[in-house]
This record gives structure tokens, C-alpha cells and sequence, in this order.
């Protein structure tokens, strides 16, 4: 079998905060992919945005993916740029546009094959409109880029558990069915782009 | 509750390698840890030596343990330093006993209480023999140093689960069972350990 290795590279979403079975989506996507040897490697950092991530993800992914692997990474990030501060979001929505087309050309410099998940919603409906614009933004570059990516954020935010379980837990974070929910809307493309070359 | 967040940095054990549930016996301590707001980064990486940790720790543990929470790491590396390349070990004992010294000494400065969990064993005997050495010159130094240290290597070289999952994988690595035991071995001094400041 292929030794594929695979970084997660984002925010608190990746890293599966408030999950008390502490998998997240990731590694609900990682656990369900028989027939592929299969390294995760965690790189979700709260509170992070894409200025953040584009400044660490290379150093981070280049030991976890050495020459001799099939090496892959998966982006999500985004809901901390949306985030309001001083009465502006942390990050201005063509910054984090920006962060993203440089982050896709250093990564396909490095030739590893990339897929980004999109931000998923909150408990908060005027920063859920920002997300929802940025998720757009991200789909449009991603798409004339022909990289894969896929959308979380329509289907979670009708989505009575992901939503139950974020205004039960911090207001932003779901619990282990919330994370399975969004690990469901993921695994048709991700066992596509899985797939050994 | 208090906001704790742990880094466990280490090897290819700590990234949980070989388990078929994507947990490893990092996940399994931290999903048994209720009562504590818990955050768990999982900074494993494979084939690294404690030289190469030594090296990136501080970088990637900085990031994730603001100011704010209350940081903690937990270290776990050395089978990869008694691997033999070319009829040495790759890392000298006696280099492998600084790297733990100056790791100690870097995280008693940025004030962040630390655990080290010893090296477990493979389907290797005479390497074996040399994990051994090094558990307990790892166990001296932290004695020495008011570091808690769980030693896991007596209690799994004899643990058929732990042994027989080894030889049925890859000769290092076991699957779900193995790491199960490891956790089980570890987490009454993690609990202790894990108590808020």
C-alpha cells in the first residue's frame, strides 16, 4: 500500500475543540478510510486566522511530509478572520482571499495534492453573513484554480445538531455529533482526493 | 473551569501510527479527562529523534500555549535514537540524555509544567535492550529534576496485546489494543498531573 500522509492544517474546527471524543472531523474522516495507509498529522491552532496559518503551515508541513511519502494537506480555516474586533473583522476579507492564493501556490510548489474545506457556522447570525461571503470567495478560487473544495457551511447552518450542540457548548464549538455531521458533508470528496496516485 | 491546553510532542507513538481508531494513547487520555476544559494538540511526528524534537518543539508549542491558558506538555521520544543505522544508534545515549536536559530546561522557562512517558517496545530485542538503557537514564534525569516520568517499556514488553499487535503491524506500532494498554498505563499519573493550578 501507498504510504500516504496526510496534514490537517487550520483552526479550532480542525483541532476538534469541544469534542469530548477529541476526533474532530478530521479524525472522523481518518478512522473511516480502509484500504489506504494512512498518517493524520493535526495541525488545527485556535484562534488562528489565515494571516496566521499562511505564516506556519510550510514550517510545520515540510518534517510531517517527507520526499518519500505520498504527501497531502487540508486546509479550513477562516471563521477567526470573520470574527469581529474593534468593530471590524480580524482579518479584511481580501486579506483572506489573498492568504489563500499564496497558500495554494506554495503547496502545489511543493506538489502536494491540497483540498480545502470550508468554514462551518457559529451562534452568531451577523458574523455567520461574513462567513458565508468568505465561504463564496473561497469556493470562486479554489474553483478557477482547479483545486478541490467543500462547502460545510449551508448545510450546517439547518443543520439542527451542528447548531443545538454549538449554543450548548462555547457559542462557536459543537460536540462529537456536530463534528460527525460535518465529517459526513466531507467524506465523498475527501475519499475521492484520497485516492493513491 | 480552567482553560488547559497540552502539547504532546514526541514521535510517531505520540502521532498514534498504526491505530485503526485515529486516537492513539494520547486521544484515549484526553477523552477520559472529564471535568477539565481540555485542548489537546497532538505534535507527534514520525522517525523524529530527540534531536530533531529538541529542535522544533519550542516553535510549535509557542504558538498554541498563549498566555492566557494554562500550558502543559508532555514528551515522548527515544525509540527512534536507539534505531541502528549503519551499526550505531542514530542518536548517542549520552546525546539523547542533553536533549531531554535542555528540553527540561527551556520548558521550566517558559513556565509550563511537563510530563515525560518513557519509550514503549518493538518486535526488536536488541534495540529493545537499548530503549531499555535509555528509559531508565530518562527516568534518572527527571528524578533528578522534580519531573514526574512514566515508564511504560517493563509493563509492555510483557503485555501480550501490546506485543502480538507489533508483530501483526509494521514490527513498531500496534493498532487500537496496544495503545489502549499504554494509555491505561499512563493515566493515573496524567490525572495527577493534569489537576488545575
Amino acid at each position: 500500500m501507498d504510504d500516504v500522509r496526510v496534514c490537517f492544517v487550520g483552526d479550532s474546527f480542525v483541532a476538534g475543540v469541544g469534542d469530548s471524543e477529541f476526533l474532530g472531523w478530521t479524525g472522523r474522516l481518518a478512522s473511516g478510510s480502509d484500504g489506504v495507509a494512512l498518517t493524520a498529522y493535526n495541525l488545527g491552532v485556535r484562534r488562528q486566522t489565515s494571516s496566521d496559518i499562511r505564516a506556519r503551515w510550510l514550517a510545520e508541513c515540510a518534517p510531517r511530509l517527507p520526499e518519500s511519502c505520498d504527501g497531502r494537506v487540508v486546509f479550513s480555516f477562516g471563521v477567526n478572520d470573520t470574527t469581529a474586533e474593534d468593530g471590524a473583522p480580524r482579518v479584511d476579507p481580501d486579506v483572506s482571499v489573498e492568504n489563500l492564493e499564496v497558500i495554494l501556490r506554495e503547496v502545489a510548489q511543493r506538489g502536494w495534492r491540497v483540498l480545502v474545506v470550508g468554514s462551518p457556522p457559529i451562534d452568531d447570525a451577523e458574523q455567520n453573513e461574513r462567513t458565508a461571503r468568505l465561504d463564496r470567495r473561497f469556493a470562486e478560487v479554489c474553483g478557477s484554480g482547479g483545486v478541490e473544495y467543500v462547502s460545510v457551511f449551508d448545510a450546517l447552518v439547518t443543520d439542527a445538531v451542528w447548531m443545538q450542540q454549538v449554543r450548548d457548548g462555547d457559542g462557536a464549538h459543537p460536540d462529537s455529533g456536530g463534528y460527525r455531521a460535518m465529517a459526513t458533508l466531507v467524506r465523498p470528496t475527501w475519499e475521492r482526493w484520497l485516492t493513491p496516485r
